[in-house]
Parts: C-alpha cells; structure tokens; sequence
C-alpha cells in the first residue's frame, strides 16, 4: 500500500478501503506522510466525495488517533451535544442541565470562540471562581455526583483532525461536507459519549448557508454517529438572526439562567427544548411527547435550575450569579443603535452581527486575542419585527467607547428593512435520527 | 491575490486568469508557495482541467521561469522536434540531417532514457568521441555552420516545470492532458525554436494508450505553441511495436545510419520522412509533396547522410563509424529467442520490450544508472508477421550473460500470437498542424 495508490484511486473516483484510509490518517499524523500528498488527497476528496463507509472510516481512524475519553462507567447514559456555531448561540448552557436534572450523564468539552461565533467555555468565565479545567479524574467524578460537566478541550484528542484541518484551511479544502463532518465527529467519538445530539445551524449566521446544505451535513454526522455505534440525532435550526436577545459573554449567560429560571420564552427557550427532548430520546428511548413533557416538567419545577446551581458550584463558580443574574457583569459604555425607518425587518446578516459583537471585545479575530467577558449586544428587535423610525434596534456594551459609531453604523448595515411583512422562517427545520 | 483565492476557484471549476497562473508559477519557483499548496492546485487541474487559455498561460509562466535559448539570429528557420517517448524511437538521429541538409537550422536538446524508453545523448555517446555537452556559443555556431546540433539538456530551462513535474509525479498528478502539454511545450518554447514538430507516440510502448488521448494531447501542444507563437505541428504515430528493428544505443544509432545510407526501409523510414516532411512545410512554407519529394532526393543522393557525417565530426565524433556502421559496438553475450509456436504475432507489449532492453543493460531502472551502449534488442519479427516454431523472434546482446533466461523469457511473455492474421495498426494515425 502506497499514497500513491491511494492518491490515485481517489483521482479515478473509486473507493478506498479502510485500511487504506487508516494507512493515511496514521501515517499523516506520525508525518511519514507528507503534507503535500495529504493536500493532494484532501482536494481529490474535495471533487470527487467519498462515500458513507469512507467517511466513517474517516472519522473513525480520526477519532483514534489520539487520546479518546473512557465514558464506560456511564454505561448508555452518557449524552454529548454539539452545534455547528452560530451567533447567540447558549444553548449548551441550559440544554445540559435540563438532561442532568432528568437523569444523563453531560459530557461536555467545550471550545472558545473564534471569529463570528462565540465558545461555551469563554461564556462560562464570566462567572467569577468558574473553573473550565478539571483533571480527567475531576471530570469523571463530577458527571458520576453533579450528572454533567463542561470544561475546554483537554488531552490530545484527534491529533490527526487537528493536523489536518490545518492544512485544509490553506489549501481551499474546507468546504467538502464528508470533510466537515468526519472533522465533527472524529472529535465527537474521540469524547467517548454513547448519545450524541448535533444542532447543525443553518443561515446567514452559519457555516451551511442552506437548508440542503444544512441536510446534508446533518444525514452526514448522524450516518457516521451510527455506524460508529453512538446513537446519533440531528436538529436543523434556523441561525437567520442571532439566537435569542443576547450576543456577548455575560450578557448571553445572564440569558441562560433567564431560560431556566422561566423569564425567558421564544426560539432560544424552543430550541432548547427540541435539543434536551432529542437528547432523552438518545438516551432513554422516551416517547418524544413524553420526553417534551418531562423537559417542561424540570424547566418550570426550578430542578434545571437547581442543576445549573449546583453545577456552576462544582466547577468553582459562585451561585450568587445564578440566584440573582442581574449581577452579571455589562461593560462601561453603552449605545442604543436605533432604526433609520419604519416598517419591518426583513433579515438580518447574522454573521456581520457576529463581527460587531466581536468588535466591541465579545469575541476574538485571531486566538491569541483577549476578551472582555461584559461586551456584547442585547437585541430588542429581530427578522420579522415591526419597527418605526427611533425605536430602539438593540443595545451594545463595551468597554472601547470608541469603537460605538462603527459598531452601531455596522450594525444598520447588517440588517435590511421591508414594509411588507416578511415571511418568517421555520426555527426547527428538521430532526434527523 | 493569494494562493488561496487561486485554490478556491480552480476548486470550483472557474477558469484562472493568465496573471493568477504566473503569480502562482512564480511563487512556486521562489518557494514562496509551499509544496502543499501545488499539490492540492495540481490535483484540482486534473479532476476540474483547463482551458486552453489557462494551458498556454501555464505554459508560457514556466518556459519564463528559468533560462531561454535565443535564437533570433537564425530567424523563421529554428527548428526542433519532440517525442513522447517510445522505445526504438532513433528518428531525432536521422530527421535532424534531413532538414539540416535542407536548410533548415535544427537546434535540438535531447534528454538520456529512463526506464523504458530511451535517450538520444544516451544513444549518440555510442559513437567514441561525441561531445553531448557544447558551451552555447559552441551549440549557436555549430548550428550556424553545420544547420544542426544535438546536445544534452544544458542551462536552467523551464525550472518551475522540473520542481512541478517532481510534485505531481509523487502526488499522482501526471496523468492530465493540460498538464503534460504544459511541461512538454514549456521546454520546447525556452529552448527558443521557431518551428516545432511533435511526434506523439501512441500504443503498448506510450504514455499515450489509445489514438483518442495522443490526439487530445498532440492538439492541446499544438495549440499551445501556436498560442505563443510558434509554428507547431504534430503526427500521432503507432507505438504497439518498437520503431525500426533495433532497441538499444549502438545497434539503434547503427539502424539510423543505415536508413540514412539507404539500406533500411520501413516502419522507421517512414515515419522519419513524415516528420521531416512536417518540419520543412513549418519552415520554409513548402507544399506537402514538395516538401516530402525534396526528403526522399536528399535520402536517396547521400545529402543527408554526409550532413550526419559533418555534424557526428563536428561534435568530435568518430566519423568512421558513419561510413562503416559495422563498427558499433555490440556486447559480448548474444542469444537468439525463438518463436513457440506457429501462427502470428498478434501483438506487442512494446513497454515490455523496453525494460528487457534495460535488462540487458542497454537503460536505467535509475537516474544514475551507467549503461552498456553495446547492449540491446535486435527484432526479427514484429506485429503482424508470420512466424513458425523454432524461428528467431529477436537477438538479445549483453554484457550481463545471466540475464539472458530472463530477458529471453520476458521478451517472448510480451508477445502475444494468434492464427488468424491480425488487423494491421496505422503506422501514422493523423497529421495536426
């Protein structure tokens, strides 16, 4: 076996074997195999795809590569959710304490944030004493007494996507959906848990620009999921405007505990719910009607709540913020951006408003870029909203005064106004199992 | 511009433009563009392809990349021929006196074989003395007084084509029609001549397997030569059998001598006539018949043959071997292989013939492999002739006795026989200009 044959095989569209595929994946990630066969490789697969077996062997050779997380203790319990990225997007944030307080085991690493799209782990250290580290042994012991755990990628989990995606990123190779999706859930299998849940975004604030696209992906990581032998499902959610009110750090987990505590209804609450019902679904194999009910049943019972308190305290994090989430931090500087004209809104470019939460200091443009956790924007209208001339758009916060007129004028920008009542768009477009 | 972007659109199928294509020729010359990025450029050519525009900007960057010939002073009368490679393949060795004797000014860089086809310096250093390297005022005034030199690649021509071709040839990016236009017609237009013959061989002994790919091939050449300017033709000619009779170095340069003298009719006869036919039509405009009625007198009167004389002598060679070709060098060891059977042969794995060829000695398995010039191949038969039992299908000669089992036993597995007597091939297929 050579890259050579391989190489040429792809090029001639035909098959690759799994032992083939794993031949690249071992030899590419202990560089035997050079970068300019593997980019050769990555664009053959790029133009000519690969099939359902190639891609799971794919991700599964991926997922080996590296350290993989021993979940077996949690026997069928143990639930991983992941989303695509999006704008506003906290649902991690609620959604795992919802199937801890009924009984799953959350297994959650989390990544920052990087460009339009926020990270999970920046969000939880806006809650002072939080803690995103925790020693393997740490983690474990707080899924077995809290039921979840949420803390940033931790060992050398999928060296061979990590390598790979890299070059990928240099030589036009990304946008090849058994690419992406084997890159999603070679990480996904390398985690360990039995249940994965994926929300694959769709819209202007995502990467999958369309419904087909979105579809695609998803049959894509659920197919792998399950030949992989993890019960596998899939939401297609709507990311046309930013996911609920808040956009930022705080301001989005100050959002979160607003869900759990019942003063915060509409699609964030919505999506949440689909996502949680998904997830018992996976794990119990509950009727959904009966997994909906019992999601309503924690939500409005204060048990999620109390599962988020108790959490956030396992991790180090201080409660009071949880009791009273007013406490949250905002940053010194404020700016209601207003609306040029009446009528009403007919989109918003999601992943423009992304980038002014990012230039307000909510986000990063490159890693190594500090954040300020108090930034971000609180919006009071979205797609579909009717407005009149000075009603207020949303709020922005930041600590960089100096950045309010290009933000607000950027902001303006990134929506387009009709007077005709636009038509909406579904919030849940499909679920996949 | 970034490679990226180039990346992108070729990725997509969107034709490059000529700057994009010389921004990415160039980069890669200086290693300002990693390997990674070519190979992955590389395989989108060969799945998406190029149009011709691209091809001949592609083509014109590398001839620009390195070193060019001038060869302005010999203006509209500079004339080179090129073959895809084939085995027997001596026509350089006869077509370039013919057109010198005629006039025309054939400046001709020859590579040394490799594999199973062979080399015209490999070939000329049979004769004792030779110079295959010539200072380039020597090659410019040598060709200026004799109408002809032969010599071994010299100066950094088309760098960015042997950087490329080393790339694909381990990235499995060889075999796409713009691209191997492009690497051919890059040389050819950096060694500078104005007219340009190209003989692409099509058959068992080819690159080129089917007469439908040689056409494409010679057609993108033509094309491109006449896009940048040169006066470019192509024969596509049979290469199911090795040229002529003779496979090796002296027994071939012995074979060209004789066609030269008269005494060799044939398959190698005739397509040296068409290729020259075709170099002075380029040249001086003549009609075809003409032009073929003017080669066959100087073949005929001894014209040509003297012409090789002055040229073998002026580049130090021993003329006594032109006058008594029986003084080339055999090797030591002969054996004569005999047909097993009755019937005739059907046809020829003529790639075959060529590497027991290298067998005997008389090629390279690698680059710096030293060869015995002695060594070779003289056919008896070839496709199509009738043979009984026990008749001499070939001599073997070499200086390696133990190879001979082998070599023998190979040669016979490349023929195949029949009873019925098979269809003929064309020996030249079709004529572009």
């Amino acid at each position: 076996m050579t890259m050579y044959d391989i190489l040429t095989k792809k090029k001639h569209g035909e098959e690759l074997r799994a032992e083939e595929i794993r031949f690249f994946v071992e030899g590419y990630t202990a560089e035997r195999i050079p970068d300019y066969q593997a980019s050769a490789l990555m664009m053959a697969i790029c133009l000519n795809g690969m099939t359902a077996e190639e891609t799971a062997a794919l991700t599964d050779a991926m997922a080996h590569s590296g350290d993989t997380v021993d979940l077996s203790r949690f026997g069928t319990l143990s639930a991983d959710k992941h989303s695509t990225g999006g704008v506003g997007d906290k649902t991690s944030l609620i959604v795992a304490p919802i199937v801890a307080a009924l009984g799953g085991k959350v297994t959650k690493m989390s990544g920052r944030g990087l460009g339009h799209t926020g990270g999970t782990v920046d969000k939880l250290e806006s809650i002072p004493g939080f803690r995103t580290t925790l020693s393997p042994a740490e983690f474990l012991e707080q899924v077995e007494t809290v039921g979840m755990a949420v803390i940033g990628q931790s060992g050398d989990l999928a060296p061979a996507d990590k390598k790979l995606y890299a070059l990928r990123d240099v030589t036009a190779t990304v946008d090849s959906i058994p690419l992406i999706a084997s890159s999603i859930m070679s990480k996904k299998l390398a985690a360990g848990s039995q249940n994965i849940v994926l929300d694959v975004k769709v819209g202007s604030g995502a990467f999958m620009k369309t419904p087909e696209d979105a579809v695609k992906l998803a049959e894509e990581m659920v197919r792998i999921g399950n030949m992989c032998g993890r019960r596998t499902a899939a939401l297609i959610t709507d990311m046309n405007a930013p996911l609920g009110a808040a956009v930022g750090n705080a301001v989005e987990l100050q959002e979160a505990v607003g869900v759990l505590r019942g003063e915060v209804q509409g699609d964030l609450r919505d999506v949440c719910v689909a996502l949680a019902t998904q997830m018992l679904i996976l794990i119990f194999g509950w009727e959904e009607t009966e997994a909906e009910a019992r999601v309503n049943a924690v939500l409005q019972d204060g048990t999620a709540l109390a599962k988020m308190r108790e959490w956030v305290v396992a991790q180090g994090g201080d409660g009071g913020y949880i009791d009273d989430p007013t406490r949250f931090h905002r940053s010194a500087h404020t700016f209601t951006v207003l609306s040029p004209t009446d009528g009403y809104i007919a989109a918003m470019d999601t992943e423009a408003i992304g980038r002014v939460a990012v230039l307000l200091g909510a986000g990063r443009e490159n890693k190594e870029d500090t954040i300020d956790h108090g930034a971000g924007i609180l919006l009071c209208k979205k797609s579909g909203d009717a407005v009149r001339k000075g009603d207020p758009l949303c709020v922005l916060y930041t600590e960089r005064e100096y950045v309010l007129p290009e933000a607000s004028s950027n902001y303006v920008k990134a929506l387009s106004f009709t007077f005709e009542r636009p038509a909406a768009h579904p919030l849940i477009y499909q679920t996949l199992r």
